[in-house]
């Protein structure tokens, strides 16, 4: 029983049949193949807009390319303090733009409040040179905690941009996921609610290694080629990452995986809400589940060989935790099993039964 | 007929079957995974040595974080003048290592002379904090000219960096066409005569996406997991790079394919040398071949759908070239078919036949 | 009246003499004459301890390089949310250590809490690579609201260094106005305490341009010159500033001007104590007041030509604000006369009376 | 007798004084005070052009953001070879721009070949990602080895950055000893012969510490701010630099300081010329002389307490060296005094006598 993280699947079938199909023939390399541009031409169609794409190895990449694609000597970069900007990129983000600085912007469920957003940009006037200047923001959707932004909460949030000019960055490692939960269109879920420039994640749903930076507007992407090779990040065979996006589309794939990912999500919510013994954390709308468990109960867990990660308890959590509880981070996949997740359930009643007769 | 690079194949099949077969189960991420280790292994045995292996998506990171690795502020490096990491990584290294600088040491066929090494490192001393101080030598194995070292070669430049403490690094972009020609060891060709990182290219030579920064000295590697997530360039799925490794190295597919890439070079050079309008520039021993053609040929091929690119003549371009000519590069591969290049020995042959009469 | 900042004065007149006196005669350049040499003997005297001592253009440039000198790819650095680091220096300790982040550790009074060190360096444990690794600790003395850390308070803080092994630096941006304040050695205040860098300034107390980065254990150091040279702050006529220093510190001049400085911040915060309009939102100890006043009160100071900055409330200011009331800073330096505190203090005294008949 | 280099020398009495007069007196800080605004204003009466003024702590700062100021990402600086930003800045220019790579164009008497420069230009076609991108040229005046570029050669190598649309920049850390040289005025030696940006060195030619980079067109300094600013480069009392360069200013002492200079390099060579026993490597121009001496000769120049730098003779030295010779660079200054050079004329005169007997 696999929860620990949606990177530890390995790649759908149909992945990697387009990789095997795909793999003839001679073709222009470092993006200029017609399968390039085949996957480009969907990506303008999935976003229903003009779109310019780079393709790029991780989702660090992308998220740090996208700061540095819009970075201004002195930047501040603004995201919720669990952001992955903030907490898990090595320091990419500083480092490939020459320096920026995330500010945390805090808000409940993960998501940052406009007007908190707001009043963190307000001490960056023009000429405060020692402080530096505003220079972008950023949310992640999915969020860190499992939660989804509604178009009309990204509207709000653009709508603090814009009275700066600040471009708004979307960080969409689980970009799929997300739409999904949300029914709506990729489009009301980006540029129409006002987002400039999406990291776009296949990887994590169903991919071996599928990351684009999307821009909508093209002209914010005109230093793009050189910081992508600058900092090591473009591929030769580039149309291993095509033919990956091509299938990840066909058919919905995508979309399909996603919801998959999600329902196992809702599905091992409930058994944690029916379990007893352990709470869930915030109420799960993608594909990650944030549950306090007994430590007992956790340890139980880890020997029956189930793998789910232990987790820092981010500023606001909202749910108490005793002293003998423990914050736990499950993550569903397209690969995670049916069956996985009732066995889960089942450990998961057992325990209480058992916990409870021992006491 | 496609010769203009390596990198327009696709992937060998058995690299594409080893992706669909390693694409089930549920594993730890970020090169954690038994098959990462496997992967690791399978170097150590092919280099006969202790090796520290990290996964990469691009030449160029391989290249940038060799000399990250081993950098100090205000370092210099050397490298023949024609070198990828001087001409062609976008400044790459210059970036990722915070500073370095390439400086040229010239050498006949492409290569990097031992004296002129060692009177380009001699004015860089100790104190000589406005001049620099000298880092690491960098040589391109088999070279960017088509040739290839001897380990005696190598041994002569690892004997100038011994005697002012510098690492040596080889970027082996095509280390296996290098291999192949030489038909020594790896351990042989590397770390033996003095080699202490190894930048080893799986791309060009059949793999989707395969490149691994190998140290000799894993301690000369104690950054590297911080260099590597700091730039971007950590792989969550890197089992999908083991794989492919693990595929290369099966039954010395690697060395098969180089062999074959090799072989069909020599023939081009052959149809070439017979071809009695055009000539060799340099001798080939690895899978480019460079030559001298009259520009009235290299249009006619180009109009028969022959794909090579006109080259930038290097420093020391041996063959003397009249304004009617041009010099050109034409790359074999795994993928090279010999009937294309029996159909281009012909094209070339009928050509001098034509131009003569037209006359 | 200028309250300013400490950096609205010139130069002591002993400071300016002495460039004269010096100006004449032929010495060796970048830092290699015989009055560089004094200068660094008479640091490692004041401190009784050996030293390397690096001159250096600005505040910035001391606490960037001292960052730098210590970090380590992907590192995190450690301070106060106030600190100028974090806030003041426009992205340069990112800029030039490569990335460093630096993340904020509260604690009341503007000084690092050690129990809260303790729990902000924790979660980074040795393989995390992408959260990074804790790389440094950094405090500023005299803090940024003018408070002082205690020797102490100084080593229980070193304390929590050493258990990580993380090197801690002083911002000693107002390094005399803390030695003033508290009376007790500079060794004291360093590395008795458990200091490992200093960034030794003297600008703010009298000089023109004198900053140095003091090691007290040179081995951490031997980058620094090539760190120095990289950011283009190695003066060639580094005379000038070994000439500043020593008149600094002759005869004590630097120990006086502090204390002048200190005893006028006093002379100000019991002025704003008896003001019955305004109160200060911290007990100073050096030479900044920060002071709640009413915003009638400060237009009128600003009307009668009093210099005076309104300033960003910091998390925990302790006093209560009310929205027709404003947070400032004054501050004092070596050529604050008693008769203009005299007048600010009558001023805001009589301001009082008028505000009080005009209701 | 001081021949080592003109930063041996210290500060003229007139900047010495100007900075004890403006030393009084509370004034904004970090370049806002109204004696930074004059000294901007003679910056645009001395150019006769509007200006945009930094100032700076060295000449390697004053480069290295020069470059900064107009790089894009990827891009690559042309330089003479012997160019200071080339070989001594330390990699500044390469970190401060986040990895420029200064490509060297050959020219005879240390000036740049127009014609070279179009050639090494040439190959940087738009889309060529892995090249890299020009992005600008940069010049030295007065050359590395002493000589001057005539505005006519200045106006050609503009014209060529024109073509490509590039900045061209003056690295001016001798500005005053070409301007004197030349006889012409300062605007005909930079915009009005194309020049963009001028690294106005003060330093060297009688200031403690006073270096300016200045704009023509304001509108490519827009992100200078906070460029300076991020690498620790902004001087809080940023008057002590105005005073410096008032004075400077003041009653041409600029040209009169640079003029006597030029006077007495020149009276150098005419003792070389007339030494018997060596001889001059190239006809000096400015304040730099470099000479070919016999090694005994040099040794005894330094047993008689001569100070001069034995020099790594460039690419292109047109005198021939036998290998008893040595080459040797002789710089004056502000400070150099007539009778020093009398002296070392006759100690060359006699030298010659001597080894004639001796032989």
């Amino acid at each position: 029983m696999f929860f620990a993280s949606d990177n530890w699947a390995g790649a759908h079938p149909r992945i990697s049949d387009a990789l095997r199909h795909h793999s003839r023939g001679f073709v222009p390399s470092y993006g200029s193949s017609d399968l390039d541009h085949l996957a480009e031409k969907r990506f303008a169609e999935i976003f229903e807009h003009e779109v310019a794409v780079f393709f790029l190895p991780t989702g660090t990449a992308a998220n740090s390319l996208a700061l540095a694609a819009v970075h201004r000597t002195g930047g501040v970069a603004f995201a919720h303090p669990d952001a992955h900007i903030r907490e898990d990129e090595g320091g990419a983000p500083e480092f490939l733009t020459g320096g920026v600085r995330v500010r945390p912007v805090p808000g409940p469920d993960g998501k940052i409040d406009p007007e908190a957003l707001r009043a963190s940009i307000a001490p960056f006037s023009p000429g405060s040179v020692n402080m530096g200047r505003a220079s972008a923001v950023s949310l992640t959707q999915a969020t860190e905690i499992g939660t989804v932004y509604a178009p009309d909460r990204i509207r709000e949030i653009a709508g603090v941009c814009r009275e700066h000019n600040l471009p708004l960055h979307m960080d969409g490692a689980r970009f799929a996921n997300a739409l999904a939960s949300l029914k709506c269109t990729a489009a009301d879920m980006t540029w129409r609610a006002g987002v400039d420039m999406v990291s776009f994640g296949g990887t994590k749903n169903g991919c071996w290694c599928a990351e684009a930076l999307v821009f909508f507007d093209p002209a914010k992407a005109h230093d793009m080629p050189y910081l992508r090779k600058r900092s090591g990040q473009l591929f030769s065979k580039s149309r291993f990452v095509a033919a990956q996006f091509l299938a990840y589309f066909e058919d919905n794939l995508w979309l399909e995986l996603a919801a998959h990912a999600n329902e196992m999500a809702q599905k091992l919510a409930i058994a944690i809400q029916h379990s007893g013994s352990s709470k869930l954390a915030w109420s799960p709308e993608a594909n990650e589940v944030f549950a306090v468990l007994p430590k007992t109960e956790f340890r139980r867990l880890q020997k029956e060989g189930v793998r789910l990660h232990e987790w820092l308890a981010p500023v606001g959590t909202p749910t108490e935790m005793s002293d003998d509880e423990v914050l736990v981070r499950l993550v569903t996949s397209y690969a995670t099993e049916q069956e996985d997740v009732s066995r889960f359930a089942e450990f998961l009643a057992r325990g209480n039964g058992v916990n409870c007769t021992s006491r």
